[in-house]
C-alpha cells in the first residue's frame, strides 16, 4: 500500500490538488486537513459564510483537471515554525487550523515539512505520487459529495465543509466502484429489510433493538439450524446460558471495570448488581467448571447462539450492522496444547464450508500476532505459547491455502487473533467474525483438567463465531443475495397459484399447498380472486424461489407446473416429485 | 370439595383433634391457627420454651387416636367477645393469638363462633365432619413433621411450632400418597438434574438463573423443535423479539406500575429507562402493528420461545420450578370473533397432541369465568363478548370431551382463562400452562385490522403456552420420566460399546458411532479400555435408551447387536437397520 505511486499516494496527492483548486476559485477559504481514504480522499475547508453547492463541485473538479498537467513533481522541504505559519497566512489573517497543527508538531518535537506542486504548498508528512501529471489519469477521479464536519471531529468546534472525492487507478475501476455503490444502495439491508418484512424497529422497544418479523425469524432460524447441524457433526456440545450475571462474574472476567463503558448499566437487586451479558465466554467458562474435568473430556466444544448486549450510542447505531442486542454464533473450544492445531484446522474448515454454502468467493483472514518486545505489557507473558500457537495458526493457514495477511503487533492481550473479512456478491467488504486464541482468561476462571499424569492443568481456549451475529450476518446476506435468498433461506419457498378460480383448480392448489407444508416446506397459497397475472407478478416481486401453477392441462395430467425464480420454467411434475426436488435442494442448501 | 364429610372437612376436624391432643399432653401450649391443606392439615402452637421431638409427634398421634372415638359430633355456638376471650384463657393468662383473631372478627362486624367436640373447644367458622368418630378412619391419618412458622407468616413475629399431619379418606390412599412422595423424592428434579448433568446454578451468575449443561440444552432444543414443527403445521408464524424494552412500552401495556414489583429494576440509559421483558405480549403486539393488517391477514398466530424475567425473591426460588428467567412456549393468536371458536379448538387439540406425546394421561382444565355483577370493576365491561367467548370456550371443552372444572369469578380482568393442570407419572399435580382470551389489551395497543366493509376493527387475542416454560416443563419431565427420557428427548440416545479392545471391534465401533452421528443421532462411543461390563453398567446408570454391542459374532455377521434400556435385547441388525429404527422412533417421538 505505501509504495511510491501506490493508489494511496495518488489519493493523497489528489487531496492536495483539490485544495489547490479551492484556493484558486475561493481564495479566502482556509484549508485544514485532507487525507486519503478507502475509496478516494477528502479535504475539510473553512469557507467562512460561503455555502458550496453541487455546481461548485463540478467547477472544482474541472479546475483540478486543468491544474493536473502542471503538477510534474512534488517537492518537500523542512521549515521553521515561523516560516510555516507565515506560509498559511492570508490577506485576511492567519489560518488558525494550520497554526494549531504546526504548534502540535513542534510540541511533539517533530520536524515541520511542506510539500509543493505547481503553485500550491501544503503542510504535509509526505507520501505522494512522484509525478502526478504522469501518474494520475485525469478520468480516474471525481468529486463525489459535500458534507459538514467539525474541526477535529469535536462538535464543540467550528463546523467545516468537507469535500469528498473518489479516486482509483483507472476510469474503469472508478466506474466499477460507482456501479457497485449504486447496486449496494438498491440492496441496502435497511431498505430491503423493510420491503421484504424482515425486521422493524419500534420507539417503545428502543433504538438498536430489532424486532424480527416472521420473514426475518425464518432466516435466523435457518441459520441457527445450519450452525446446530454443522456443530453437531463436528462434535460440539450445545449449552444455554442466562442473559444476566452478577458483577462478581464480570470482575472475574475483567469486563469490569475495563469494558464497563460498552455494557448496559447494572440492575441493583437484593443488594447485588446484575449486568446484561457482555460476552458469552464467562458463562461458558462456568459451564466448563460446573463439573470436574479430565483429559478425557477434552477437547470440549461448547456452542450457543448466545445473546450479548452492547451499550452503543444512539448515533452509532446502524440498521442491523450496529445494534444493542446481538445473537452470536458463539463457541468456546477448550483443548490441550497438543490438540490445538487440529482444533484450529477444524475451525478453519468450518469457515470454508460456510463460505461455500453462502457463495462467498472472496475472503481474507487477517492474522494478528504479538510483538515479543511487548510481552508482559501489551501481551500476556507466555513467550513459548505465543510462538507455538502463532506457528501452528500460520501453518494451518498456509496448508489450507486460505488467503491471509499477517499483521504484527495487533493480537489480543491474551493470544493471537484472526479477523475474517469477506466480500459480498457486489464486491463490498464486511468484517463478519473474529477467532481468538486465549491463554489468559481460563486461568482467571481457575479452569483446570486432570491430565494423564494426575496433575491439574489449564486448557487453552479458542473463541470462534464463523457466522458472526444474526444481525450483521443477515444484514450482509440481504445485500449479498440482493433479497434473492436461496431456497433454504427464503422466507416463502414456493407459492401455489391456481390459473383460475374454478373449484377444481382451487381445490388442487389447496391440497398441494397443504401437502407441501406437511413436509415442512414454506408454501404460500395464492388467492385466486386476485387474478393469475397479478399473482405471478406478486410472487416475482416477493422474490419467491419457486412457484407452482395449476391449470387445466396440469389437472388433466395429474401434475402441476413448477417454475423457478432463477431458471424459468422447470416443467410438469407430480406433487411428490416437486416435494422431493425441493426437499433435496433444501437439505443440500444449494 | 365443601360437601359435609368431604376430605377437607375431615382434615379440618383432624386439626381440632390435634389441638385437643396437644392440650392434654402439653396443657401450657397455646393453640393459634390450624387449617386443612392439600394433603392433610397443620396446626401452629406456642409451646413457650418447650422443644418438640419426633417422639412427641408419635405420642400426640396416639393420643389423637385415643380421643377420636369420643368425638361423636361437633357442635357450634355463637358467643360474645368476652366469652370467647375467656374460653382461651389459661392458668398462665390469656391466649394472645386467639385474642387477636377474636378482635379482628369483631372489627369486621362478623359473628364469633366456637366449635366443640369431646372436651375441646376452638374458635372456628365451621366446616367439620358431622360425626368424626364414625367418619374418620383411625389409620387414615398420621402426624408427619415439625416445622417453625412465624405467627401470621411475618418474620417480625414470634416463631411458633407447626405440626403437619397427612390425612386421606382411607389408609390405602394415605399409603399411596406416602409411596408417591418417596418416589417423588427419588425423582426430585434438583437431584436428577445434578446427577444427569442437566442444569447447574452458579453464585457468580446468580440465584434463579440456571445454566443449561449440554444434556439440558439438548432437552430444551428438542422441545423447541417439537413446538416449531407443531406450530408450523398449524399455521403459526415465528418471530424473535428483543429482551428489553423502554418504560413507555410497559406503561402502555399496564405492566407499569401494576406489575412493577414482579419486574427487574430498570436500567437507566441515555435518559430512558429500559426494563427486562416481563411478558412477550407487548412485543408481539408491536409486531402485529408493524405493518397494516386486513381481515385477510387473520387469524395471525405469532409464536416465539420468548424469554421473560421475573423478580422472584431469593427465598421463593425453587430449582427449575421458580426461576428468574423463563423461556416460554408463547404465542398470541389475533383473530376475529367469527374465527375465535375454531382457533380455540385448535389450541385445545394442540394440548391433547402434546399430552399424548408426553404420555400425560391425567389432566384437567380449570376454566375461570367472570361474574356479571362485577363488570366494569373486576372485569372489562364487555358483557356480550364475555358471554360469547365463555359460551364458545365451554362448548369446545364439552365437545372435545376434555375434563374441565368451571370456576366462576376467577377470570382475568380482560377475559376468560384456562389453567392447565397435569399429573406426572407418579401422580403429582403440576400447573403447567395458562390460556387466556384477551379483549382489552389489543385496544390499549391500538391494534386494528381493516375488515371487509373497510372499517377498522380490533381483533381478539388468545394468549397460549401449551408447553409452559422450558424451566418448569423440564422440571416436570424429569420427575415424570424419572430420568428415563424417551429416545427423542434423551441427551445421549445410544452408546456404542465394543466387547473388547481388539482393533477390529474398536474400529467397527468408531465407524458405527460416526455413521450414527452423521445422521444426527446422539451417539456416544464407549472407551474400550474401561472394560465391557463397566461400560454396560455405565450406560444403564446413565439411563441411555439404547446401546449397541459389537463382538466377534456381530463382526462375523457384518452386524451389531442392539439392546434397549426399556425392553432388553432387540437383536442383531446392520448399522443401516439400527439407524432407520432409531430415526423412525425419533421422528414419531415414541
Amino acid at each position: 500500500m505505501n509504495q511510491p505511486n501506490s493508489l494511496e499516494h495518488k489519493r493523497h496527492t489528489l487531496a492536495h490538488l483539490l485544495a489547490a483548486a479551492v484556493l484558486e476559485i475561493h481564495p479566502d477559504a482556509k484549508p485544514t486537513i485532507g487525507p486519503a481514504i478507502d475509496n478516494g480522499f477528502y479535504y475539510d475547508f473553512d469557507f467562512g459564510a460561503e455555502k458550496l453547492t453541487d455546481k461548485d463541485l463540478k467547477d472544482l473538479e474541472k479546475r483540478m483537471r486543468k491544474l493536473l498537467p502542471s503538477w510534474k513533481e512534488m517537492t518537500g522541504k523542512e521549515v521553521s515554525k515561523d516560516d510555516a505559519i507565515l506560509q498559511f497566512s492570508t490577506p485576511n489573517g492567519t489560518n488558525e487550523y494550520k497554526a494549531e497543527l504546526i504548534n502540535e508538531i513542534v510540541t511533539k518535537g517533530e520536524k515541520i515539512t511542506l510539500y509543493t506542486s505547481g503553485k500550491f504548498t501544503d503542510l504535509c508528512r509526505g507520501g505522494h505520487s512522484e509525478n502526478p501529471a504522469k501518474d494520475i489519469a485525469p478520468d480516474s477521479f471525481k468529486l463525489s459529495r459535500l458534507a459538514g464536519a467539525y474541526w477535529r471531529g469535536d462538535e464543540k468546534n467550528k463546523q467545516l465543509t468537507r469535500i469528498y472525492g473518489l479516486a482509483f487507478d483507472t476510469k474503469k475501476e472508478l466506474d466499477e466502484y460507482e456501479t457497485m455503490m449504486k447496486e449496494a444502495e438498491k440492496r441496502d439491508h435497511r431498505k430491503l429489510g423493510k420491503e421484504m418484512d424482515i425486521f422493524e424497529f419500534d420507539d417503545d422497544v428502543g433504538p438498536g433493538l430489532p424486532l424480527w418479523l416472521p420473514n426475518g425469524a425464518i432466516i435466523a432460524d435457518e441459520l441457527e439450524k445450519l450452525a446446530k447441524e454443522t456443530e453437531f457433526i463436528s462434535g460440539y456440545d450445545r449449552v444455554r446460558t442466562p442473559h444476566i450475571a452478577k458483577d462478581s462474574m464480570y470482575l472475574k472476567s475483567g469486563h469490569l471495570p475495563y469494558y464497563e463503558d460498552s455494557m448496559f448499566p447494572p440492575m441493583e437487586y437484593e443488594g447485588g448488581k446484575y449486568y446484561l451479558k457482555a460476552m458469552n465466554c464467562p458463562h461458558h467458562h462456568k459451564i466448563f467448571s460446573a463439573r470436574p474435568k479430565s483429559y478425557r473430556d477434552l477437547p470440549l466444544r461448547l456452542a450457543e447462539y448466545g445473546t450479548c448486549y452492547r451499550h452503543e450510542k444512539s448515533g452509532e447505531l446502524f440498521g442491523l450492522m450496529r445494534v444493542r442486542m446481538l445473537e452470536m454464533n458463539d463457541a468456546h473450544i477448550y483443548c490441550t496444547e497438543e490438540q490445538f492445531a487440529d482444533e484450529f484446522r477444524a475451525v478453519n474448515d468450518m469457515y470454508l464450508k460456510y463460505f461455500k454454502i453462502f457463495g462467498i468467493d472472496k475472503y481474507v483472514m487477517r492474522f494478528s500476532t504479538h510483538d515479543p518486545k511487548k510481552l508482559g505489557q501489551k501481551y500476556v507473558d507466555e513467550p513459548e505459547l505465543w510462538k507455538k500457537t502463532e506457528d501452528m495458526v500460520r501453518k494451518v493457514l498456509v496448508d489450507s491455502k486460505i488467503p491471509f495477511v499477517e499483521v504484527p503487533n495487533e493480537a489480543a492481550f491474551y493470544g493471537p487473533k484472526i479477523d475474517v473479512q469477506v466480500w459480498s456478491a457486489i464486491g463490498r467488504e464486511f468484517t463478519l467474525a473474529t477467532n481468538q486464541v486465549d491463554f489468559a482468561v481460563p486461568k482467571r476462571f481457575n479452569l483446570v483438567y486432570a491430565d494423564k499424569d494426575g496433575k491439574e492443568k489449564t486448557p487453552l481456549c479458542i473463541h470462534r463465531a464463523p457466522l458472526g451475529t444474526h444481525e450483521r450476518f443477515i444484514g450482509f446476506l440481504i445485500e449479498h443475495y440482493g433479497g434473492n435468498f436461496p431456497l433454504w433461506l427464503a422466507p416463502i419457498q414456493v407459492k401455489v397459484i391456481p390459473v383460475t378460480d374454478a373449484e377444481a383448480h382451487v381445490r388442487k392448489a389447496q391440497e398441494t399447498h397443504k401437502s407441501l407444508r406437511a413436509k415442512m416446506i414454506r408454501s404460500e397459497l395464492a388467492d385466486p380472486s386476485t387474478g393469475f397475472g397479478k399473482n405471478i407478478r406478486a410472487a416475482k416481486t416477493a422474490r419467491i424461489p419457486y412457484f407452482i401453477v395449476i391449470g387445466d392441462k396440469d389437472m388433466a395430467a395429474g401434475k402441476v407446473t413448477l417454475e423457478s425464480r432463477d431458471n424459468g420454467q422447470v416443467g410438469q411434475m407430480t406433487t411428490d416429485e416437486v416435494t422431493a426436488k425441493l426437499l433435496g435442494e433444501m437439505s443440500a442448501r444449494i
